[in-house]
Protein backbone atom coordinates (compact mmCIF):
# COMPACT_ATOMS: atom_id res chain seq x y z
CA UNK A 1 0.00 0.00 0.00
CA UNK A 2 1.81 3.34 -0.79
CA UNK A 3 1.61 5.93 1.87
CA UNK A 4 -1.11 7.96 2.37
CA UNK A 5 -0.36 11.76 0.02
CA UNK A 6 -3.56 13.86 0.48
CA UNK A 7 -3.69 16.15 3.55
CA UNK A 8 -7.82 16.17 3.16
CA UNK A 9 -7.39 12.35 3.36
CA UNK A 10 -10.31 10.85 6.04
CA UNK A 11 -8.16 9.22 8.74
CA UNK A 12 -5.50 12.27 8.51
CA UNK A 13 -8.16 14.63 9.15
CA UNK A 14 -9.25 12.58 12.28
CA UNK A 15 -5.71 12.28 13.69
CA UNK A 16 -5.86 15.77 13.15
CA UNK A 17 -9.02 16.38 15.08
CA UNK A 18 -8.10 13.84 18.07
CA UNK A 19 -4.84 16.16 18.79
CA UNK A 20 -6.83 19.27 19.05
CA UNK A 21 -10.26 18.21 20.52
CA UNK A 22 -8.93 15.32 23.20
CA UNK A 23 -12.46 13.81 22.78
CA UNK A 24 -13.02 10.54 22.37
CA UNK A 25 -10.08 9.66 20.54
CA UNK A 26 -6.73 10.26 21.65
CA UNK A 27 -3.50 10.20 19.80
CA UNK A 28 -0.14 9.28 21.55
CA UNK A 29 3.01 10.11 20.55
CA UNK A 30 6.45 8.14 19.97
CA UNK A 31 7.47 4.56 19.57
CA UNK A 32 7.43 4.06 23.64
CA UNK A 33 4.24 5.62 24.25
CA UNK A 34 2.66 3.67 21.60
CA UNK A 35 4.16 -0.02 22.84
CA UNK A 36 3.33 0.89 26.15
CA UNK A 37 -0.24 2.02 25.56
CA UNK A 38 -0.77 -1.45 23.42
CA UNK A 39 1.06 -3.39 26.52
CA UNK A 40 -1.62 -2.20 28.58
CA UNK A 41 -4.29 -3.55 26.67
CA UNK A 42 -4.63 -0.52 24.44
CA UNK A 43 -6.43 -1.11 21.33
CA UNK A 44 -4.71 1.43 18.51
CA UNK A 45 -7.33 2.34 15.88
CA UNK A 46 -4.58 3.67 13.94
CA UNK A 47 -0.65 3.87 13.77
CA UNK A 48 0.62 6.60 11.04
CA UNK A 49 4.71 6.10 10.51
CA UNK A 50 6.41 8.75 8.82
CA UNK A 51 7.25 7.97 5.02
CA UNK A 52 5.47 4.62 5.35
CA UNK A 53 1.27 4.96 6.21
CA UNK A 54 1.82 8.44 5.27
CA UNK A 55 4.20 10.54 3.39
CA UNK A 56 6.46 13.00 4.60
CA UNK A 57 4.68 16.33 3.83
CA UNK A 58 1.54 14.89 5.67
CA UNK A 59 2.79 13.73 8.28
CA UNK A 60 4.61 16.80 9.26
CA UNK A 61 1.16 18.33 8.66
CA UNK A 62 -0.08 16.07 11.52
CA UNK A 63 2.25 16.45 14.04
CA UNK A 64 6.32 17.02 15.23
CA UNK A 65 8.86 14.63 14.16
CA UNK A 66 10.94 15.03 16.76
CA UNK A 67 8.63 14.52 19.76
CA UNK A 68 7.26 11.78 17.97
CA UNK A 69 9.96 10.35 16.24
CA UNK A 70 7.58 10.06 13.85
CA UNK A 71 4.79 7.66 14.74
CA UNK A 72 2.04 8.36 16.21
CA UNK A 73 -1.34 6.53 16.90
CA UNK A 74 -5.14 7.31 17.20
CA UNK A 75 -6.54 5.46 20.39
CA UNK A 76 -10.21 5.46 21.52
CA UNK A 77 -10.09 7.72 25.30
CA UNK A 78 -10.02 4.17 27.66
CA UNK A 79 -13.37 4.29 29.59
CA UNK A 80 -13.36 4.42 33.26
CA UNK A 81 -16.15 5.66 34.94
CA UNK A 82 -16.92 7.36 38.47
CA UNK A 83 -18.66 4.19 40.00
CA UNK A 84 -15.65 2.15 39.04
CA UNK A 85 -12.95 4.24 40.79
CA UNK A 86 -15.21 4.68 43.45
CA UNK A 87 -15.64 1.07 44.01
CA UNK A 88 -12.37 0.40 44.96
CA UNK A 89 -12.58 0.90 48.14
CA UNK A 90 -9.39 -1.50 49.62
CA UNK A 91 -7.20 1.93 48.49
CA UNK A 92 -8.12 5.84 48.51
CA UNK A 93 -9.17 7.25 45.33
CA UNK A 94 -7.98 10.99 44.29
CA UNK A 95 -10.20 13.41 43.47
CA UNK A 96 -9.02 16.79 41.58
CA UNK A 97 -10.97 19.57 41.56
CA UNK A 98 -10.14 22.36 39.01
CA UNK A 99 -6.59 21.40 38.73
CA UNK A 100 -5.60 23.41 35.51
CA UNK A 101 -1.76 22.45 35.17
CA UNK A 102 -1.26 19.99 32.56
CA UNK A 103 1.70 19.00 34.51
CA UNK A 104 0.41 18.67 37.79
CA UNK A 105 -2.79 16.70 36.45
CA UNK A 106 0.53 14.11 35.01
CA UNK A 107 2.44 14.18 37.73
CA UNK A 108 -0.48 12.76 40.42
CA UNK A 109 -1.35 10.50 37.64
CA UNK A 110 1.95 8.85 38.37
CA UNK A 111 1.72 9.57 42.11
CA UNK A 112 -1.44 7.44 41.90
CA UNK A 113 0.26 4.46 40.46
CA UNK A 114 3.16 4.97 42.83
CA UNK A 115 1.35 4.41 46.05
CA UNK A 116 -1.70 2.73 44.66
CA UNK A 117 -4.54 4.97 44.24
CA UNK A 118 -8.06 3.65 43.16
CA UNK A 119 -7.72 5.75 40.35
CA UNK A 120 -8.01 9.40 39.51
CA UNK A 121 -11.64 11.46 39.60
CA UNK A 122 -11.87 14.83 37.48
CA UNK A 123 -13.60 17.44 38.66
CA UNK A 124 -15.13 20.07 36.00
CA UNK A 125 -12.31 22.61 34.97
CA UNK A 126 -8.97 19.81 35.35
CA UNK A 127 -6.58 19.45 32.74
CA UNK A 128 -7.28 16.71 30.14
CA UNK A 129 -5.22 13.92 31.63
CA UNK A 130 -4.62 12.31 27.70
CA UNK A 131 -3.14 15.70 26.41
CA UNK A 132 0.67 15.70 25.44
CA UNK A 133 1.95 17.83 28.22
CA UNK A 134 -0.11 15.23 31.14
CA UNK A 135 1.20 12.22 29.46
CA UNK A 136 4.20 12.86 29.74
CA UNK A 137 4.45 14.51 33.29
CA UNK A 138 2.47 10.71 34.24
CA UNK A 139 5.68 9.08 32.76
CA UNK A 140 2.96 6.78 31.36
CA UNK A 141 1.39 6.26 34.43
CA UNK A 142 -1.64 7.32 32.49
CA UNK A 143 -2.08 4.31 30.47
CA UNK A 144 -2.62 2.24 33.60
CA UNK A 145 -4.38 4.75 36.20
CA UNK A 146 -8.58 4.61 35.20
CA UNK A 147 -9.64 8.54 34.71
CA UNK A 148 -12.80 9.52 35.16
CA UNK A 149 -14.50 12.56 35.09
CA UNK A 150 -17.16 12.90 38.20
CA UNK A 151 -19.22 15.68 39.95
CA UNK A 152 -19.26 17.11 43.14
CA UNK A 153 -22.96 15.10 43.62
CA UNK A 154 -21.37 11.77 42.76
CA UNK A 155 -18.49 12.19 45.52
CA UNK A 156 -21.09 13.66 48.06
CA UNK A 157 -23.21 10.82 47.60
CA UNK A 158 -20.46 7.78 47.62
CA UNK A 159 -21.11 6.69 50.84
CA UNK A 160 -16.81 7.05 50.93
CA UNK A 161 -15.02 9.48 53.93
CA UNK A 162 -14.23 12.92 51.94
CA UNK A 163 -11.03 14.09 52.90
CA UNK A 164 -9.74 17.69 51.60
CA UNK A 165 -6.39 18.51 51.38
CA UNK A 166 -6.40 21.90 53.04
CA UNK A 167 -4.16 24.31 55.03
CA UNK A 168 -4.60 25.02 58.48
CA UNK A 169 -6.06 22.55 61.42
CA UNK A 170 -6.90 19.28 60.43
CA UNK A 171 -9.78 17.40 61.69
CA UNK A 172 -9.08 13.87 60.34
CA UNK A 173 -5.91 11.80 59.93
CA UNK A 174 -4.76 10.72 56.30
CA UNK A 175 -7.16 7.32 55.21
CA UNK A 176 -5.44 4.78 54.14
CA UNK A 177 -9.02 3.10 52.11
CA UNK A 178 -12.95 3.66 52.13
CA UNK A 179 -12.12 7.48 51.27
CA UNK A 180 -11.79 9.78 48.49
CA UNK A 181 -8.38 12.34 48.85
CA UNK A 182 -9.27 15.88 47.05
CA UNK A 183 -7.40 17.84 45.93
CA UNK A 184 -7.72 21.54 44.96
CA UNK A 185 -7.15 24.18 42.44
CA UNK A 186 -3.81 25.72 42.15
CA UNK A 187 -4.60 29.07 43.10
CA UNK A 188 -7.83 28.60 45.30
CA UNK A 189 -7.68 25.16 47.05
CA UNK A 190 -10.65 23.13 47.19
CA UNK A 191 -13.95 24.95 46.35
CA UNK A 192 -16.27 25.66 49.37
CA UNK A 193 -18.92 22.84 48.31
CA UNK A 194 -16.86 20.29 48.58
CA UNK A 195 -14.97 21.51 51.72
CA UNK A 196 -18.14 21.79 53.47
CA UNK A 197 -18.57 17.76 52.51
CA UNK A 198 -15.14 16.97 53.21
CA UNK A 199 -12.97 16.19 56.24
CA UNK A 200 -9.69 18.26 56.57
CA UNK A 201 -6.25 16.84 56.08
CA UNK A 202 -3.14 19.07 56.74
CA UNK A 203 0.32 18.53 56.36
CA UNK A 204 2.77 19.60 59.04
CA UNK A 205 4.62 22.36 57.60
CA UNK A 206 6.60 25.55 58.72
CA UNK A 207 5.21 29.31 58.56
CA UNK A 208 7.76 30.30 56.13
CA UNK A 209 5.25 29.68 52.92
CA UNK A 210 1.51 29.68 52.93
CA UNK A 211 0.76 26.45 50.71
CA UNK A 212 2.61 23.75 48.97
CA UNK A 213 2.23 23.06 45.12
CA UNK A 214 -0.84 20.53 44.72
CA UNK A 215 1.45 17.60 43.22
CA UNK A 216 3.72 18.46 46.51
CA UNK A 217 1.12 18.17 48.89
CA UNK A 218 -0.61 15.07 46.99
CA UNK A 219 3.02 13.27 46.84
CA UNK A 220 3.06 13.47 50.91
CA UNK A 221 -0.34 12.47 51.41
CA UNK A 222 -0.60 9.49 49.10
CA UNK A 223 2.66 8.08 50.31
CA UNK A 224 1.54 8.17 54.03
CA UNK A 225 -1.86 6.72 52.95
CA UNK A 226 0.16 4.00 50.95
CA UNK A 227 2.16 3.41 54.27
CA UNK A 228 -0.75 3.32 56.17
CA UNK A 229 -1.87 0.63 54.16
CA UNK A 230 0.93 -2.16 53.89
CA UNK B 1 13.96 62.97 34.69
CA UNK B 2 12.50 61.70 31.47
CA UNK B 3 12.62 58.09 30.92
CA UNK B 4 15.51 56.51 29.10
CA UNK B 5 14.51 56.31 25.62
CA UNK B 6 17.30 54.83 24.14
CA UNK B 7 18.03 50.51 23.67
CA UNK B 8 21.34 51.44 23.54
CA UNK B 9 21.96 52.94 27.32
CA UNK B 10 24.36 51.14 29.34
CA UNK B 11 21.54 50.06 32.05
CA UNK B 12 19.10 49.08 29.94
CA UNK B 13 22.19 46.01 28.41
CA UNK B 14 22.91 45.66 32.03
CA UNK B 15 19.30 44.60 32.58
CA UNK B 16 18.73 42.73 29.59
CA UNK B 17 22.68 40.89 30.13
CA UNK B 18 21.69 40.38 33.38
CA UNK B 19 18.14 38.30 31.57
CA UNK B 20 20.33 36.56 29.78
CA UNK B 21 23.19 35.45 32.25
CA UNK B 22 22.06 35.05 35.28
CA UNK B 23 25.45 35.71 36.66
CA UNK B 24 26.29 38.24 39.14
CA UNK B 25 23.59 39.85 38.68
CA UNK B 26 19.92 38.99 38.23
CA UNK B 27 16.58 40.07 37.21
CA UNK B 28 13.19 40.41 39.12
CA UNK B 29 9.60 40.27 37.33
CA UNK B 30 6.50 41.86 38.23
CA UNK B 31 5.47 44.20 41.11
CA UNK B 32 4.62 41.36 43.60
CA UNK B 33 8.54 39.68 43.35
CA UNK B 34 9.91 43.49 43.64
CA UNK B 35 8.25 43.78 46.77
CA UNK B 36 8.50 40.35 48.43
CA UNK B 37 12.37 40.57 47.33
CA UNK B 38 12.71 43.79 48.93
CA UNK B 39 10.89 42.50 52.19
CA UNK B 40 12.78 39.66 52.27
CA UNK B 41 16.19 42.21 52.36
CA UNK B 42 17.46 42.23 48.87
CA UNK B 43 19.05 45.67 47.96
CA UNK B 44 17.67 46.70 44.30
CA UNK B 45 20.26 48.12 41.61
CA UNK B 46 17.83 49.15 39.64
CA UNK B 47 14.12 49.35 38.68
CA UNK B 48 12.64 50.06 35.54
CA UNK B 49 9.11 50.70 35.27
CA UNK B 50 7.05 50.99 31.91
CA UNK B 51 6.63 54.30 30.55
CA UNK B 52 8.48 55.88 33.89
CA UNK B 53 12.17 54.66 34.12
CA UNK B 54 12.29 53.98 30.24
CA UNK B 55 9.78 53.79 27.53
CA UNK B 56 7.31 51.68 26.43
CA UNK B 57 9.50 51.01 23.47
CA UNK B 58 13.11 50.17 25.38
CA UNK B 59 10.70 48.24 27.82
CA UNK B 60 9.63 46.10 25.15
CA UNK B 61 12.91 45.37 24.19
CA UNK B 62 14.08 43.72 27.22
CA UNK B 63 10.44 42.16 28.57
CA UNK B 64 7.48 40.84 28.17
CA UNK B 65 5.12 43.21 29.53
CA UNK B 66 2.26 40.74 30.33
CA UNK B 67 4.36 38.46 32.54
CA UNK B 68 6.38 41.46 33.99
CA UNK B 69 3.33 43.91 34.24
CA UNK B 70 5.55 46.78 33.38
CA UNK B 71 8.20 46.98 35.98
CA UNK B 72 11.64 44.50 36.43
CA UNK B 73 14.27 44.70 39.33
CA UNK B 74 18.00 44.48 38.77
CA UNK B 75 19.11 42.67 42.16
CA UNK B 76 22.66 41.55 43.30
CA UNK B 77 22.27 37.78 43.14
CA UNK B 78 21.98 36.75 47.09
CA UNK B 79 25.28 35.00 48.27
CA UNK B 80 25.03 32.10 50.18
CA UNK B 81 27.95 29.81 50.39
CA UNK B 82 27.76 26.05 50.39
CA UNK B 83 30.09 26.16 53.65
CA UNK B 84 27.06 28.08 55.48
CA UNK B 85 24.57 26.02 54.46
CA UNK B 86 26.04 22.93 55.84
CA UNK B 87 27.02 24.82 59.19
CA UNK B 88 23.08 24.45 60.00
CA UNK B 89 23.23 20.88 61.35
CA UNK B 90 20.29 21.38 63.18
CA UNK B 91 18.36 20.56 60.25
CA UNK B 92 18.97 19.06 56.78
CA UNK B 93 20.28 20.56 53.87
CA UNK B 94 19.28 19.42 50.26
CA UNK B 95 21.60 19.10 47.43
CA UNK B 96 20.72 18.45 44.23
CA UNK B 97 22.69 16.39 41.23
CA UNK B 98 22.38 17.60 38.17
CA UNK B 99 18.24 18.66 38.41
CA UNK B 100 17.93 20.53 34.75
CA UNK B 101 14.46 20.94 34.92
CA UNK B 102 14.09 24.98 36.31
CA UNK B 103 10.64 24.14 37.42
CA UNK B 104 11.40 21.11 39.70
CA UNK B 105 14.34 23.57 40.88
CA UNK B 106 11.87 26.37 41.79
CA UNK B 107 9.41 23.42 43.73
CA UNK B 108 12.21 22.33 45.63
CA UNK B 109 13.54 25.87 47.16
CA UNK B 110 9.50 26.08 47.72
CA UNK B 111 9.83 22.87 49.84
CA UNK B 112 12.86 23.53 51.23
CA UNK B 113 10.99 26.79 53.19
CA UNK B 114 8.43 24.64 53.88
CA UNK B 115 10.10 22.09 55.47
CA UNK B 116 12.87 23.93 56.71
CA UNK B 117 15.76 22.54 55.07
CA UNK B 118 19.25 24.68 55.60
CA UNK B 119 19.24 25.34 51.94
CA UNK B 120 19.76 24.13 48.27
CA UNK B 121 23.09 23.15 47.45
CA UNK B 122 23.33 23.08 43.52
CA UNK B 123 25.71 20.48 42.28
CA UNK B 124 27.46 21.02 38.72
CA UNK B 125 24.39 20.48 36.13
CA UNK B 126 22.12 22.13 37.84
CA UNK B 127 18.85 24.77 36.65
CA UNK B 128 19.49 28.15 37.87
CA UNK B 129 17.35 28.94 40.69
CA UNK B 130 17.48 32.78 39.88
CA UNK B 131 15.77 32.40 36.28
CA UNK B 132 12.48 33.10 36.30
CA UNK B 133 10.77 29.39 35.79
CA UNK B 134 12.46 28.31 39.12
CA UNK B 135 11.35 31.83 40.39
CA UNK B 136 7.80 31.16 39.75
CA UNK B 137 7.89 27.70 40.51
CA UNK B 138 9.19 28.59 44.30
CA UNK B 139 6.43 31.09 44.16
CA UNK B 140 8.68 33.45 45.87
CA UNK B 141 10.53 31.11 48.27
CA UNK B 142 13.99 31.70 46.89
CA UNK B 143 14.19 35.12 48.08
CA UNK B 144 14.29 33.52 51.63
CA UNK B 145 15.59 30.31 51.19
CA UNK B 146 20.16 30.03 50.91
CA UNK B 147 21.38 28.45 47.72
CA UNK B 148 24.46 27.95 46.68
CA UNK B 149 26.94 25.84 44.33
CA UNK B 150 28.73 23.00 45.89
CA UNK B 151 31.05 20.22 44.88
CA UNK B 152 31.15 16.39 45.54
CA UNK B 153 34.13 17.22 47.79
CA UNK B 154 32.52 19.71 49.41
CA UNK B 155 29.31 17.28 50.46
CA UNK B 156 31.67 13.79 51.17
CA UNK B 157 33.97 16.41 53.05
CA UNK B 158 31.80 17.96 55.31
CA UNK B 159 31.21 15.26 57.98
CA UNK B 160 27.68 15.53 57.82
CA UNK B 161 25.55 12.35 57.12
CA UNK B 162 25.06 12.00 53.32
CA UNK B 163 21.82 10.36 52.43
CA UNK B 164 20.82 9.96 48.25
CA UNK B 165 17.11 9.58 47.34
CA UNK B 166 17.36 6.23 45.66
CA UNK B 167 15.33 3.46 43.87
CA UNK B 168 15.53 0.12 45.50
CA UNK B 169 16.97 -1.00 48.79
CA UNK B 170 17.41 1.70 52.16
CA UNK B 171 20.19 1.38 53.98
CA UNK B 172 19.51 4.32 56.27
CA UNK B 173 16.40 5.88 57.87
CA UNK B 174 15.03 9.40 56.83
CA UNK B 175 17.22 11.87 58.81
CA UNK B 176 15.82 15.23 60.68
CA UNK B 177 19.36 16.61 61.25
CA UNK B 178 23.40 16.66 60.79
CA UNK B 179 22.83 15.53 57.73
CA UNK B 180 22.39 16.61 53.72
CA UNK B 181 19.23 15.08 51.41
CA UNK B 182 20.93 14.19 47.86
CA UNK B 183 18.15 13.87 44.39
CA UNK B 184 19.55 12.98 41.59
CA UNK B 185 19.02 14.05 38.16
CA UNK B 186 15.49 13.40 36.69
CA UNK B 187 16.82 10.95 34.22
CA UNK B 188 19.30 9.11 35.72
CA UNK B 189 19.21 9.57 39.19
CA UNK B 190 22.54 10.71 41.62
CA UNK B 191 25.71 10.41 40.23
CA UNK B 192 27.81 6.89 40.68
CA UNK B 193 30.58 9.05 42.84
CA UNK B 194 27.95 10.38 45.37
CA UNK B 195 25.85 7.36 45.68
CA UNK B 196 28.80 5.22 46.45
CA UNK B 197 29.47 7.95 49.42
CA UNK B 198 26.22 8.16 50.96
CA UNK B 199 23.17 6.24 52.27
CA UNK B 200 20.49 5.34 50.34
CA UNK B 201 17.15 6.41 51.29
CA UNK B 202 14.00 5.10 49.93
CA UNK B 203 10.28 5.85 49.28
CA UNK B 204 7.63 2.74 50.05
CA UNK B 205 5.77 1.86 46.79
CA UNK B 206 4.15 0.04 44.20
CA UNK B 207 5.63 -1.78 41.57
CA UNK B 208 3.56 -0.08 39.13
CA UNK B 209 5.89 3.10 38.29
CA UNK B 210 10.24 2.55 37.86
CA UNK B 211 10.51 5.89 40.28
CA UNK B 212 9.09 9.57 41.23
CA UNK B 213 9.38 12.82 39.72
CA UNK B 214 12.48 14.30 41.59
CA UNK B 215 10.10 17.12 43.29
CA UNK B 216 7.59 14.62 44.02
CA UNK B 217 10.63 12.42 45.93
CA UNK B 218 11.73 15.57 47.56
CA UNK B 219 8.20 16.42 49.10
CA UNK B 220 7.85 12.89 50.68
CA UNK B 221 11.52 12.67 52.42
CA UNK B 222 11.18 16.66 53.42
CA UNK B 223 7.78 16.42 55.06
CA UNK B 224 8.71 13.54 56.65
CA UNK B 225 12.21 14.71 58.22
CA UNK B 226 10.37 18.07 59.03
CA UNK B 227 8.13 15.48 61.05
CA UNK B 228 10.77 13.41 62.81
CA UNK B 229 12.64 16.91 63.79
CA UNK B 230 9.31 18.32 65.20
Amino acid sequence: VPPISSRQNALVKRVRRAMREHAGEIVLEGPKQLDDAIAAGWKPIAVLRRGEDVTDDVFDSIADTRSTQGVVGLFERPGSTAAAILSRTATVAVALDAVQDPGNVGTIVRLAAAFDAAGVLLLPGCADPYGPKAIRASAGAVLSVPTAPVTPEELTSSGLMLCAAAAGEASADIPSRNAVLIFGNEGSGVSPLLLDAAARIAIPMSHRVESLNVASAAAILLAESYRRRA
